[in-house]
């Protein structure tokens, strides 16, 4: 069984996740510039969950092109990903709507969170069928994984102190995964 | 003509059901975890309707696999099963809002019947076109499939004598499903 | 240029836009039976356009596998018949509202009218690309379409007449395109 | 790697963006054609919205076949050029109740001169990664993005002094896009 349709389906889910988010947007009554004001931070949050959603599918993307077979761990940790990822748009509004607050911004820490043990999950499904230990080695210790787990793990209790720092360690997160994992990339190209 | 391009919108259907079922959790105005609270059941229905989807996606994924050419039984048995699938999302919501609520237990437990149903009848088209008759081998007795059918049956009553029994018939044929069946598997590795 | 990627574009757009339409049934706020009554209505002619636009897909689906070539003719042609299929939700949802009112019936004729002719004009320019007539035979006189196209057109003053004589002839034109063509579909097998 | 499964999200993304925009189209609580009049402008200016996605996605579509390989920066210019596209239903939304409104309409060109940089952006990727370049030579001046980044940079201080200029602007975008690249398709059948 290739990975084909697994790949069309996460495509298709988060698709999906990454657009309805926009519907969290409430368009305003009023037709002036002081209307659209109280939004920005809105829409910046809704800018840094699209960046993360991006990511994770860029992520799973190159991950899935090195997997040949869809064993049924894959198929189940791929489902339990999307799961989290599908919280993403509920969490993302809540945030926005109440930016800064300090329980929100631990909400929206803990989903990430979430999102990223479901990731973590989907990998070790993966490195488990992977006879030929190809992408283990690509994989290596899996430093910025591990750095993102600890960071949104960290993230948590920070929002109780300044919610701003997590804030920091979010966009940092995204920082550090914007550049595609060099040694999976050169191990596709294979 | 073969299953592909079937498959690419049913994924996509069932791609979109998924995920905007996500739409039915309304973000709290309050925010503190007080607000959160009251959604936990409405988290937990919506990740019990998330996973039946992905057993009927991941079932649906092999028994179309197994599927050498699409009839036009097939093709309308399809659609009748997304159909019934599309309501989930409403009677999720409505079985959220309302929770260990008779009747809507009762109108969540006709649902799953239905798509249960869709399911049996697009089986029966995919058996009467498979001349070798290796799908109905692999596919046996069905027993899984007649005991959720039956689960769902019984659900329905049940809601109006005890509607947690039913919540628990829910989740026991979601746990039966989530073993895929070893024997269609097979037959798709021939 | 092959027809592949707009056939995932298509398939794509009628996967969105068959689901959220059910995003237009309104989760009532009781928990009794009484409270899912008034929704019949908008259940049935839910269900009635959800046909509708099984029906379309699985036209549009053979009619591109008979297509060898895209031109720009039929891509902006089937642009045209989604931009007509897209505003399907929201006439189902007023009609829903207003079953058996003069002008959300006449309304619903209207864009039923639109999306035919919608798909007669991507018929069209398929027709003109097809320099071998295969697809001209397999059409023949087209008897389907042009009963689809009249009856519309007679739904719309009908409705100022009797609105259920219109509504019964929506459910007459999905019943004769139930039954897929089998002139285009002795073309595709050849 | 290429290029299908960023074609297969980004058709994904397009195709719910395209429709999720009908969402904003509120349906009116009664029954007459006096109820829908005041949505003509809403219903003109999602056409205008739908015309402008569906021609995003006929040169997205072009362009990505004439391309071979995705390196970094084309998954990242096409993520920026994806999170502009998703801000259209929104910004059409406010457009749409606000027709000819200074600031909303403002907005609007902004938006869309938005999605122009966006899709520059990923045609300078393509372009660097275009070794051979062929793509270069087929884009040439590229006359009609320039127009088109030249029409949304005017119509933005335009609209505060006559709104319906901006808009026949944006409509003459429109139009001149309407006619697919030449050059680009005489490449990709070579």
């Amino acid at each position: 069984m290739n990975t084909s349709r697994l790949e069309t389906f996460s495509d298709g889910v988060m698709a999906v996740i990454i657009t309805i988010m926009v519907l969290g947007l409430k368009v305003p009554s009023g037709a002036s510039i002081y209307d659209l004001k109280p939004l920005l931070p809105n829409f910046l949050i809704y800018a840094l969950s699209f960046l993360m959603l991006g990511i994770y599918w860029n992520n799973h993307h190159q991950l899935l092109r090195a997997t040949k077979k869809v064993t049924s761990g894959i198929m189940w940790s791929n489902l339990l990903l999307l799961f989290c990822l599908s919280l993403i748009p509920f969490f993302t509004n809540w945030f926005g709507q109440h930016h800064a607050a300090t329980v929100p911004t631990a909400a929206y820490g803990t989903v990430l969170l979430a999102a990223a043990i479901g990731y973590w999950t989907l990998l070790q499904s993966i490195l488990k069928s992977d006879k030929r230990g190809i992408i283990r080695k690509a994989v290596g210790n899996d430093l910025k994984g591990n750095i993102s787990l600890l960071s949104y793990l960290v993230s948590i209790p920070l929002a109780f102190v300044r919610p701003w720092l997590s804030i920091i360690l979010f966009v940092f997160v995204a920082i550090i995964w914007f550049i595609p994992d060099k040694r999976l990339e050169s191990v596709i190209e294979d």
